[in-house]
């Protein structure tokens, strides 16, 4: 078994209608995919676009050996004519997506896919699998950043992760969204995120002492000296017992890690009795199934912590796990001209933008603050001008007129023709570019709970072209 | 970078204590570990152990390489003598657990390590991320299974899954909980998982209509007939248009999916629509992000359905995705003598059950029927006689007399001295054993909410050692 080949880790149903589409002679017509999403998880006013990196390499790794061609042939169903393309399969898609760590909002074209029918609608499932998760992730690690107000966050949810997957790329994710390391240690070996951890209890119940216990973690890591402080009583012997650690060895980083109990009654009087000692530099660290929610909880009580630990609640986005990322047809071209597509749904907010578009974000020119994100045709030039006005796709009055404005487009080709042409930045500089994007927004974007909605709005043309496809369909 | 090795996906602190118990001289003592958890998501009454066909994977592939070690000797804090133990590393623990589809419980040792301290304790971030996922999927798909009350489910999440291991894994775990099959195509190659699925609504949108759409279709694929009907509208014209296909060309296997609308009103017309056509044998298959409660529900209010497709819901685990096992220190050998070790937690849920133990499931006799769980220290012998006694570790004087019953041993040896010893059964006879194994559930302990809990006791022995630890950690 081969488990680096994930060219059939597919929906079934893209090989039903690959091979379809390729015994009804449509398989080669030119069509036009939008990736996008509904919602933001958690009720939050943004998302973190994630997981461009691994698209590019199924992308790129895209081909169907001998055994997956036996195991389709073994299935049936499939005529050889499909097997023979299958096992020639050339990637020769024209995909379009922002880069990492750029903010997206609910009902823009986030990834746009241009190619061969079957192809554009083959690499669905894969696609979806892995922006939806790394996008989870990094929106949620965001929020958590945020909560904690400048107080370093670490990833530690590996035990709690949905597989290996989940593990290794959700601490990439969160790192993106504004973690400053992880747990999981081959993170840092194969993406160069700073892997960080020190003891379990179980260290401290292997020494007949805590003290003992203590002393000797000093000895040998004193550059990374964070002691595990409450497997018996937090204040009356894991703190004293650091504290006289710290005073025999001064360690040159030394920090405590409380795991249970009132983080907010022990912080405060861990950080009394730090103090005292001398040890102002001694920072303290809270890890105990935290959230955004938790960490702004504890911190308006006065909780006196340096960073925090965050585990299940972040890896698994607890709150609301699912990223509804959705990949929909916006058009084919038949004899060179694309006819747009959209599905046309009772529930108005279902309904698609047809036709091949770009995606557009206005940013105010005295302030450098994002304005609104555009979607137009892509034929149409860039939104500019003094009068640009534009509407919102689902309540058509809302119209807005914007000056002052400069655009900018937010994909960048990815791939043309099946050739890769964009070149993943690496994570520490995604990091700081999602974190930079995040300091355009708005305070009101930013909201916890019910934020401003951000302008995603259509242009005349593509709005014209909307309404004129929902009038023939209800006729 | 080999993707491959997950030797290093392990919580930093595995490689900190690891390489300061070998500096500190007790790598090699010999310590016991147990994996247990707390708690049942969803406030179920039981959950299903899987992932362990992984975890021997895992454990067989566990060796650091030249990458890994130049890593952490890069990385810094590591002697020379613990990087030469890892690149000589040799699994050597002994590892006992149930087979995978056994049913388990709040408190009981599910996976019982046994080897030197380094090692025993290097295996936990994966032994724990391994069996909170799958147990976590294979749980929550029981749980949706049942609410189906005889009518099929099919996993549909893969484009919603945490990463690709998440998919993969997770459709495992979900036939093993009772799903029939998945949309995820490569379980089937790799794992023999019925992998099911025939079309998207863009396949519909691509052809002149709905009819030539369904048409192409059936002629294509007569054995494996399920037709979209609500791209459109499910009543107006996907059910009279796929009438009129299944008039025209009498597939050998006909169905339609619904999934978008009123599940229940939809269906029962659909039914109706049908049956009067005389296809009374077309199948009806619903989706659309469901769970257990919706698919009660839609049951409940008469809707006509014949098989689930649950995608995000199960996939994900999405009202409670954390499954919360943990892996503690019980017992460290000295001098050939288990002194036996335990967290003592001011909260008397989360203290552990100290020593090398045997969990025993004790079955009525006449009704064939789980009774109880007894854990008792290795050394004892197995719970018979007609007046056999066990405690509630938590309430002491809840004490019950047992007669009438049958013991089995729950775990099975897996490794013995590091070489595996168990060869995991097919995953077609893993669930077929687990919906065995449900059905000697009583029916109190299958509630979705509020279910009767199942005694998971201790014996005589183990309580008195347990109290006693309690007693003289408190003077």
């Amino acid at each position: 078994m081969n488990r680096n080949n994930l060219s059939l880790l597919t929906d079934f149903y893209e090989l039903t209608m690959a091979g379809g589409y390729l015994e009804s002679g449509i398989a080669h017509e030119t069509a036009y995919f939008d990736l996008f999403f509904r919602r933001v998880p958690d009720g939050g006013g943004f998302a973190i676009f994630a997981g461009l990196a691994q698209v590019i390499e199924y992308l790129e790794g895209l081909r169907f050996d001998e055994e997956d061609i036996s195991f389709l042939r073994e299935k049936g169903g499939f005529s050889e004519a499909f097997l023979d393309y299958l096992a020639d399969f050339e990637f020769r898609c024209d995909v379009w997506a922002p880069p990492e760590g750029t903010p997206i909002f609910p009902g823009e074209p986030v990834v746009t896919v241009r190619g061969p029918l079957l192809q554009a609608q083959y690499i669905e499932t894969m696609l979806l699998l892995l922006v939806n998760h790394q996008s989870l992730i990094a929106t949620k690690a965001n929020r958590i950043v945020r909560a904690a107000a400048g107080r370093s966050v670490m990833e530690f949810g590996t035990r709690r992760a949905h597989g290996s997957a989940a593990a290794v790329l959700g601490a990439r994710a969160a790192y993106i969204g504004g973690c400053i390391g992880t747990s999981c240690t081959v993170c840092e070996r194969d993406y160069g995120i700073p892997a960080l951890g020190t003891m379990a209890h179980s260290w401290v119940q292997c020494f007949p002492s805590e003290y003992e216990a203590f002393s000797a973690y000093a000895r040998l890591y004193p550059d990374n000296c964070t002691l595990l402080v409450d497997t018996y009583s937090v204040l009356k012997s894991g703190v004293p017992n650091a504290i006289r650690v710290f005073r025999e060895q001064q360690p040159a980083q030394m920090a405590i890690r409380i795991d249970s109990g009132d983080a907010t009654y022990l912080s405060k009087h861990a950080r009394a009795m730090l103090d005292e000692a001398g040890f102002q530099q001694c920072k303290i660290v809270l890890s105990n199934s935290l959230d955004e929610w938790l960490i702004r909880d504890i911190l308006l009580q006065g909780a006196q912590i340096d960073s925090f630990g965050v585990g299940e609640r972040l890896i698994t986005a607890a709150a609301d796990p699912v990223f509804g990322g959705v990949y929909k047809m916006a058009g084919v071209e038949k004899d060179g001209v694309i006819v747009p597509k959209m599905k046309i749904s009772e529930n108005v907010e279902k309904i698609t933008n047809p036709g091949f578009k770009r995606l557009y974000r206005l940013f105010d020119k005295s302030t450098g603050r994002m304005v609104a994100d555009v979607i137009t045709l892509a034929h149409e030039p860039a939104p500019a001008g003094d009068d640009y006005v534009i509407f919102d796709p689902s309540f058509t009055w809302k119209r807005k007129r914007l000056s002052g404005f400069t655009a900018r487009e937010v994909h960048v080709p990815i791939f043309e023709g099946g050739r890769c042409v964009y070149t993943p930045p690496p994570v520490a500089a995604v990091r700081d570019y999602c974190l930079a994007q995040i300091g355009t927004l708005w305070e009101e974007t930013l909201r916890f709970e019910n934020p401003q909605t951000y302008y995603v709005d259509l242009s005349q043309e593509l709005w014209e072209l909307r309404t004129r496809i929902i009038e023939e369909h209800q006729t």
